[in-house]
């Protein structure tokens, strides 16, 4: 095009110009071209400077800085005007450089560690089509991959039918769940409220994740109200004292609705026994969820599927495909047994603007109203395409290696001075003690655990093998 | 490398293989060469099929098919065994084609609309790093952009200090917030719970989002103990009813603790008017909750900010960027005026795995334990990015375009036949009716109403413009 013609086109547009309340409405606010080409360029530096270097062990897990110093390096100030794409993406190498690698084979820290390319893949994907999962007219795919996905886990716990939904967290799931429970004990409670009514008293492990008093404490219900049943010297609760814990509740004259058994707990990653723990709640009409945030992923694999033996029995289950099988965070499902509609009855706010009974297809399809959220992200999909990627096998061999590795772990520090094993571990996590050169010589004994606890911050270590956690025991 | 030298190197590596429970575990688990192409392509694919055809009004928002339809097309059956790259592929391209292009010009169902560069690139970021946000020590970065972006929000209510995190969607925060209050109102409830006590009782208009339900129910208050507040008939809450409500309240013997005011309602748009309100919260000693999860954004408008006037003497806010920002759900701050860790004495579970006290930094910035959730996502990044990019004047202009476009609607359907104003709008909001040729003629009456009701689903249209939505008032 000539630069007269372009000037003329300018001119003309100008002319045409809508303006309304001082904003030129017509064209677009952005410019397309620009954009897409600051996309491109970073797309370049994510592969280059994340993907690519996921697997490299001579790369950095942390560019460590203290907060002062790393507030210095970083320009985090927001202003009146705008960065130009040259500076954006010298702050996008930044922010990458001194963030944790958590692709990293030797980020030891949390509950999973490694790159999974097709959840990331579909990721890519959710975050540029940016849906939201409440209603099948806006997200038709995502809701039947929904759909799909949690099909296949009710069938892994090995229920006949179920329901479920994607939500933000273990922790999240875990409230659900109490909710959930709550409900079938007395529906009433979600007009009426817990006010003028009895305690109500849920049970779980010493060992269970912190979110369970977080729940209670969120819910109404109390901390107080959580009956924590002791476990044995593995970390599993003894079924036996959850009976009596039960039975002191009665005689309280406090209303127990709930156990939360778990499965895979936080620090030594114990089972706790399901069988025996659904006799009690059957015995006792209490609602069995299992937290199985951490644990759950075993269930793909047909060696270690045992340690959750009995999870059929529970009426809901929190899995967390993000630990172990590594889909990216946040990938976490509530599936619940009952399969007459609980959890939308427990839920529903039957919101008329966004629900409307009278649509042109089949509504159950319309899952939001099941949920705790309004928006809610497509978390579903991203498991869903790494199953298709891997297969069953695949993820399989994915928790068999991370027990493996756990097993391997075992044996080396057995084999080296100044390791301690601190039990013989039935899932990832390996617990030991790390002795002191200056206590290596001293004989076991009050004394030498009061110095060892004393120098914890080079003692007590839980390193949950390749989806790893290094935690001090407190 | 010669065919032999190949084997032989194959035969070593087998030699040196640590073969534990039938795991060979040295080596890597994955092809990361294959992977990385995988992702290339497929990020080719998705520059192609969403990225550059966001802003191309030519292409469908959906390619609608019913859901037993969809099922047929999509393979969404996951196997034992994994599929090719090239399969893969093609499910990528038909999880794109049959999904919602919520980035479309076109797009009138949400409360978003339109595609962010700047977010997008944010996203792909904390995708690939995969962090989860609860301790500085594995989020260094992503906690320091959190706590800036709070403090700019905090500046943009007008407090002069403050609190907030950022968490999974409007109704959660709305869900914090009411816990918040009765914490504040009642410490000991976070230990002891509801039961025993006079029922709590909150106030919010009845044009307001209905998580308030879902949160009153889940936090065990109980809904009918939510008293909705008329409106007057610009959807916004009288104050004089609700000095009437809270007036019953007492009379009743039951605890008031909380207004819940809206700043831009769902349906209407409407914005509560928080001067009067906070009167009559400061006269009976109420936490002030505003919920401006929709209509937060105007505070960034100079034109447009006195929509919220009084704001700043809120007790918490909630604001979501995902909307008509464009930060990519989700986005969702709640804000907190208490600077003196109500927050954190509130949410607090204090697990010593996690958060221990003794690090070699200032643990404030260990922010997780502020948190319902344990894992959480880094939101506040794609926001931090955004504002970087565009400056507060380019947000600026995103949000008085959008109330521009709506003016300009307005204009439109008033010159149109067949086109009824509901009301003038105040913010994106625009309702309107659809008058079917069948009724042009027919006088202004009950009759008239009553036909015009019954054919609604052609009949009475929320157009949300730009950042938008379509939705039937029921």
């Amino acid at each position: 095009m000539e630069a007269s013609t372009c000037k003329q086109d300018v001119l003309q547009k100008k002319k045409n110009a809508v303006l309304v309340d001082g904003v030129i409405l017509n064209g677009p606010i952005t410019d397309s071209k620009a954009g897409e080409k600051f996309v491109e360029e970073a797309c370049k530096i994510i592969m280059e400077k994340i993907i690519q270097k996921a697997d490299d062990v001579t790369e950095k897990v942390c560019e460590w800085r203290a907060p002062e110093t790393l507030k210095k390096i970083l320009d985090l100030e927001m202003r009146d005007t705008g960065e130009s794409h040259q500076k954006l993406l010298q702050l996008c190498q930044d922010v990458i450089h001194y963030s944790v690698k958590t692709n990293h084979p030797r980020f030891f820290n949390q509950l999973y560690a490694g790159i999974d390319y097709y959840s990331l893949v579909a990721r890519f994907i959710t975050e540029a089509l940016n849906p939201s999962v409440y209603t099948y007219e806006v997200s038709p795919v995502f809701l039947l991959v929904e759909e799909a996905v949690i099909k296949k886990m009710i069938e892994f716990i090995g229920w006949e039918e179920g329901d479920g939904i994607f939500n933000p967290g273990g922790s999240v799931s875990n409230m659900y769940a109490m909710n959930l429970a709550r409900y079938k004990f007395c529906p009433e409670i979600k007009e009426k409220g817990l006010s003028g009514l009895p305690r109500l008293v849920l049970f779980t492990s010493e060992e269970c994740h912190y979110s369970m008093k977080k729940a209670a404490s969120f819910l109404g219900i109390g901390t107080e109200n959580v009956y924590f049943v002791k476990t044995d010297e593995r970390g599993k609760m003894i079924p036996e004292e959850l009976e009596k814990q039960v039975q002191r509740a009665r005689k309280e004259g406090s209303a127990p609705f709930l156990v939360c058994a778990t499965a895979g707990t936080t620090v030594l990653g114990a089972f706790d026994p399901l069988d025996k723990i659904a006799d009690i709640c059957e015995k006792h009409d209490l609602w069995l969820h299992v937290d199985a945030s951490w644990g759950g992923s075993a269930l793909i694999s047909r060696k270690h599927r045992r340690l959750l033996h009995g999870i059929q029995r529970a009426d809901s289950v929190a899995w967390n495909p993000h630990k172990m099988l590594l889909a990216g965070i946040q990938c976490c499902a509530l599936l619940v047994k009952d399969n007459s509609g609980l959890l939308k009855k427990c839920y529903s706010a039957k919101a008329a603007y966004l629900f409307q009974q009278d649509k042109f297809y089949d509504v159950s399809y319309d899952t939001g109203d099941k949920s705790i959220q309004c928006s809610r992200r497509p978390d579903a999909f991203k498991f869903w395409l790494m199953w298709k990627a891997l297969g069953t096998t695949g993820l399989e061999e994915r928790v068999n290696r991370a027990l493996a590795l756990a097993r391997y772990l075992v044996e080396e520090i057995k084999k080296r001075e100044g390791f301690q094993l601190l039990l013989e571990p039935e899932y990832a996590n390996v617990c030991f003690w790390y002795i002191p050169p200056s206590l290596r010589k001293m004989e076991d004994g009050p004394e030498f655990w009061q110095k060892l606890r004393r120098g914890m911050r080079e003692g007590n270590y839980n390193l949950n093998s390749t989806h790893i956690q290094w935690t001090l025991i407190a």
